[in-house]
Formats: C-alpha cells, sequence, structure tokens
C-alpha cells in the first residue's frame, strides 16, 4: 500500500484554493488523470454507466466536471470484465471527464440482501441468483471499470441502528477496508475510505481516526441521507466534518437537497452526489430559484416563460414551461430529456455560485440569499 | 382562392435541377418561408410537435431539413389555440426549419372514429369525447400551428376498399378539398392536395385529374402503406406518379421502408415521411447499409464497432453497438436516443445519396448497389 499511495500522489491531489473567512466552505481544486475538478462541485449519478436521458454531449453541457457510477450494477449488467474490454467506463460510455465509483456498500443498505458476513455480503440479483460482493472484488470491479475515483467497501447501515451493531459493523468496515488498500494496485486510480458510526459522536470520532491513519488519497462520510431527517444529518456531518484533514477532498455520499448541499459546504465538504436532480426531472418535478415547481400543474400551461429565468441552460435558453408541461403532457420522452438538463444545471450552477461566493469570503450571505428566495 | 395562391408563390416553390437520364429519379429544391429544401428529401415525424427522444438540437445534426407534425394529436393537447399564441409550432418546439402538418385525414384511416359524413370525421378522443375534424378545422387548427406545408383534409381509406366506395369516399374528399382552399387564408402556408383512389387506375386517374386542375402549391399520393403490400404499392405509385405535374413537389405519404423510399424516388417522387426509423429505434431495431439489425442479440455483447461503419452520425462516431446493447439491457432511455439519432440520420443520408446518384445519372446503379448489399 505505501508504494502505491505514494506512485498515486503523481496522478492525484486536492488543493485548498481559499478557505472562507466566516465559515468552514472552501474552494478547491482536485486534480484527476481525467482533468482538474473545482470544488465544491456536484457529481451527478450514472447508475448504468449513462446518465439517464442524457448523452454525454449534454452531461458536458451542463458544467457537470465528474460523476459517479454504480459498481454493483454494472458488475450485473454488462459486467466489469467486458467494460474493461471495451477499454474502461470512460471510453465505454464517452465520458472523458472523471468518473467516480460507488463500491456497493450502498447497495448493502438500498437493496434487497441476503446476509453479511466477515467475506462480504451476498445480494440477490434481479432473477434470485446470489451475487457476492466482497472488500476484493469490489475493487477489483472498480479497477476494470477504470474510474477515477475508487469507494472503499464499506457497509451502509440504515438508521436508526443500536450503538452495538452499528460498532460491530463499523469494525468489520475497517477490516474490509485495509482488505480493500491490499487490492489497490492501480495508481492512477484513487482510493478513498468512508467514515460510517450512525450519529453516534464516540463511534464516528473513532472511524474517522481509522480511517484517516490509512492515508488513503480522499475521504468520505458516509451513512447519511439512510433515514436520519435534515437535522440528524447535519449532526453527523458536523461533529464529522472538522475531525478531517484539510490536505484532502471531503465527500458526502449520497447528498442531497439543494438546502443540503448548501449545509454540507457551510461545513468544509467539497464533494457530493445524489439521484434528486435526474430522478426529480424524469417525473416532472424542476428546480428553480423559487424553489422546486411540478411542470405539470395546468398553472403552467399559458405559461411562456421558461423554467427559471436566471438560468442559462440548454432547456431555459429555447423553450417555455409551457412547452414543457405539453411534453409530459404528452409522454414524450424529450420532457424528461430537458428536464433532465435543467436539474443538472441548477446543481452544477449552485456549486459554481457557492464557489464564487467562498472566493469572495461571502458564504454565509450567498446561503441566506438562496435560501430566502427558495420556497418548498 | 385564386388570389391567395397567388401571394403563395412568392413564398413557396419548387425548381427542378435535374432529372436522372435512365429514370424518372429527379433532384429539386423547394423553397419555403424557412428556409429551402433538397429534394428528394425524408421527413421525420414529431406527432407531438416533438421528434420522439430527440432536442431539436440533436434533430438538426442529423441532416433533417423538414419535419412532419400531427394536427390531430396537437389539436387534443395542447390545442392548436395555445400553440399559436406561443407564437406557431416553429416557436413553440424551437424548430427553425420547415415544418409540414397533415391535416388529420390519416387519422381517419388509423385511429377509432365514430363516423364519416358530408361535414367531416367524428372522432373519440381518449377521454370518450367527440372530437369532431372537417376541412374547415383542419385548416384552421394547420393555420394556427403555422405550418410551412399544410395538407388538405382527405378520408384515407383502408386497403382492400370497394370500388363503390372508394369512388364515393374520393368524390367527398374533392368537396372537402374545394372547402379546404375556401378556407385557406395565409400565403405563408401552402395547401398541397392529396390523390386517393385505392387501387384502381381509373379513379387516380380521375382524381389526380381533380387535384391537378385547382393548382396548388404541391401534390400528395395519400392511401399508400395502408395494408395494400409493397407490390401494389409501387403498383399505385407508378400509376400515379407520371400524371403529376413536373414543376410542383411531388410527396407519398406516410412511406416507409429504405426500400420503399429507393422504389419511389425512382419513379419522381420528390418527399415522404414515416415513423418506421424513430418508431424502430425506440424498440432497438438499427438501420444499417447491411441491413436492420437487433440491437439486443447477445451477438453484439462484445461487438465495438459502431453500428454501421459507414455513418458519420453522433451514435456511430462515438459509441459501439456493445454499449447500445448495454443500454437497452438496462433499459437506458440513452440507448433509444441514441438509436433515434443514427435512424433518422440513416434515413437523412439515403436521401442524400439518392440525391447525388441523380445528379450523376446513376440513380438506377445507385439503388442496385443498394439493395444488393442491403439484406432483410
Amino acid at each position: 500500500m505505501s508504494n502505491i499511495r505514494e506512485e498515486n500522489k503523481k496522478y492525484f491531489n486536492y488543493r485548498c484554493i481559499h478557505q472562507d473567512k466566516n465559515s468552514k466552505a472552501r474552494a478547491g481544486i482536485i486534480s484527476t488523470p481525467h482533468g482538474e475538478i473545482e470544488t465544491p462541485i456536484f457529481m451527478p449519478v450514472g447508475t448504468h454507466g449513462a446518465i439517464k436521458a442524457l448523452t454525454p454531449e449534454q452531461t458536458d453541457s451542463t458544467g457537470s466536471q465528474i460523476i459517479l457510477s454504480n459498481t454493483y450494477h454494472l458488475h450485473l449488467t454488462p459486467g466489469s470484465d467486458l467494460i474493461k474490454k471495451a477499454g474502461g467506463l470512460h471510453k465505454f460510455m464517452n465520458w472523458e471527464k472523471p468518473i467516480l465509483t460507488d463500491s456497493g456498500g450502498f447497495q448493502v443498505f438500498s437493496l434487497q440482501k441476503k446476509g453479511i458476513t466477515e467475506e462480504g455480503a451476498i445480494f440477490k440479483d434481479q432473477k434470485g441468483k446470489d451475487v457476492l460482493l466482497t472488500p476484493e472484488t469490489s475493487i477489483q470491479i472498480q479497477q476494470n471499470l477504470g474510474s477515477d475515483i475508487m469507494m472503499a467497501f464499506d457497509e451502509c447501515i440504515p438508521y436508526p441502528a443500536t450503538e452495538k451493531y452499528t460498532k460491530t459493523s463499523m469494525d468489520r468496515t475497517h477490516r474490509w477496508l485495509d482488505r480493500c488498500i491490499e487490492s489497490w494496485t492501480d495508481p492512477r486510480q484513487s482510493l478513498f475510505g468512508i467514515i460510517q458510526g450512525s450519529t453516534y459522536k464516540n463511534l464516528r470520532e473513532e472511524c474517522a481516526k481509522e480511517v484517516i491513519k490509512r492515508d488513503l488519497p480522499g475521504i468520505a462520510i458516509g451513512g447519511v441521507s439512510v433515514g436520519e431527517g435534515p437535522e440528524l444529518m447535519e449532526k453527523v456531518v458536523k461533529m464529522t466534518a472538522p475531525l478531517l484533514p484539510d490536505n484532502k477532498p471531503r465527500y458526502v455520499m449520497g447528498v442531497g437537497n439543494p438546502e443540503d448541499l448548501l449545509m454540507i459546504w457551510e461545513h468544509g465538504i467539497d464533494m457530493s452526489d445524489c439521484i434528486i436532480p435526474t430522478k426529480f426531472a424524469r417525473g416532472g418535478t424542476l428546480f428553480t430559484s423559487r424553489g422546486k415547481i411540478r411542470i405539470k400543474h395546468r398553472n403552467y400551461r399559458r405559461d411562456f416563460y421558461p423554467v427559471d429565468k436566471a438560468c442559462q441552460c440548454y432547456t431555459c435558453s429555447n423553450f417555455t414551461r409551457s412547452y414543457l408541461k405539453h411534453l409530459f403532457d404528452s409522454n414524450e420522452i424529450l420532457g424528461q430529456i430537458l428536464a433532465t438538463i435543467h436539474n443538472i444545471q441548477f446543481y452544477i450552477d449552485l456549486a459554481k455560485q457557492a464557489r464564487e461566493a467562498i472566493m469572495n469570503n461571502s458564504y454565509l450571505d450567498f446561503k441566506a440569499e438562496f435560501l430566502k428566495n427558495y420556497k418548498n
């Protein structure tokens, strides 16, 4: 490990460019083999090696700098051996910018599983067949995919969990982490550790200590957005973020709503991902600076304004709310496409504006102003 | 009418650029208020004011010069008054090139109808409500939409039909044609007449005579691709096309497969439209110079070639068959998008190649060569 980590430093690093004077929010740059990422950043999710409803060209047009794809799903279809043969996930899906792959650990939480043992987690696939994911197979799959950032294989536990179970699971996740590190062989890919510990301060601290001492290229806070609600989520981020080193990217997994992003950025988080903008888009819910709108509502029938007048995305530059409503009413795929472009760009723009505010030491003002206008 | 037709000549005309020496195939240019169209041309279908699964930018990238949209569907949702208020269909859907609208006459054939009277046709909409379409309302709707080319409201009858019914229907369609002409008030829009008559030579001749003497800007052959099969379709086109004037665009409605296009072009047809390329794309059937392929077939799992090596479309330039198969296997919308881009460009390129061959007096060789390679 010490060798690969040293090698890896040639391919990956994080530099903090500016620390906001009035909060812990920070602006930085992550360098990867597929280019630089200006942080804070939101990562759209492309579960099956495709951002749902968009071409990579369209995703690029939203200003997305890095996307997330799912190890477990790509392992099932089409299989990571095939993607390796195709030249890796970047080439397979024609996305030239950075890719982060999760480890399958979140699917331990979200999908029906048969059991967790010291070896790993056993899932049932759609045909009812057993699928075993271990720290070794998770890293092997991620190396076949060739992502820029790989996540350690962990157990993401739901809320609430007893302290006893959380501790048992966490200790096993640490042993899994060492097995992940043992399996890591490609220095162009960067392995991030994940801090679990549910809402228990002592366990979050213990877990942070364990992950930090392994000196990985980046660190994530996992086990949030698992049913605990916004207050507890902030409590966990607030107790964990200050424990993390300044010289590495900090990633909160699976978050969230615009309000959640503003919260985590305030606590010095650099990266996050969530299916909310893409999933909501396909259902006809669009984000605007004034709050979310349900585009199928009859109010939009004769509304010839763009979704958000302040937005410069392809959708807002070329189409009206009236047209979008018509597309959703007619079940036209184009409605989902245009809504997805807009929602992703809304998230990306939010991160850009946050970064600008940080550079001007006005992050807290920016956040307050956004929340004042944004009604839910 | 005579006034509007004279006015209309300022906005619309057809010039034959070259007549193939060895067949009736011809290359021409149609001028419209939204630009010129190089013929022969295939028109992709955007039933609800959107080419299914594509942004107008993507449709444009395929080389499409004109699209078709459906009067009946837009009349139901969102209503042509709304589209008029939005500034017309071009602006509503953000398509700046020419648009042709059908008249609803094809829906007399394809949808469940309650009855046909001298006044018009009564349909049941999706909620079971009666919808009356008459020559007057059809033209009014098309004028609200602001299409470049409007189609006369006719009865498109299925195959087979008795000579007696065909004659009765045709005579009524002629009376409807005069009412369409009476309703035509916008000289920037061009009204095309439609020749019916099923497979009866005497009726096709009678109908052609009636339509031609009304001196409309363009003439269509309707009532084909309604169950008669390729041999009878060719028979009808072959008996009707020579009756049409040389100085006007000739349009065969609702055709078809690549083989059908090659057939109608040979007989001097300039325009056609069909849902085949877009509909087949969404189902995973892709056109190639070697014939159609079903992209979900297991053969394509490890096929890292583009859909068609000879094709320059966005899909073939950037993605493999293996990736497309994966997208369809995973029910990703992007699969439908990429397949649609390819299929439309395949049709558009076919028309372009045909035009080039016509310019070189080698249309028949081009057709024979294409059919030699294209296996079904």
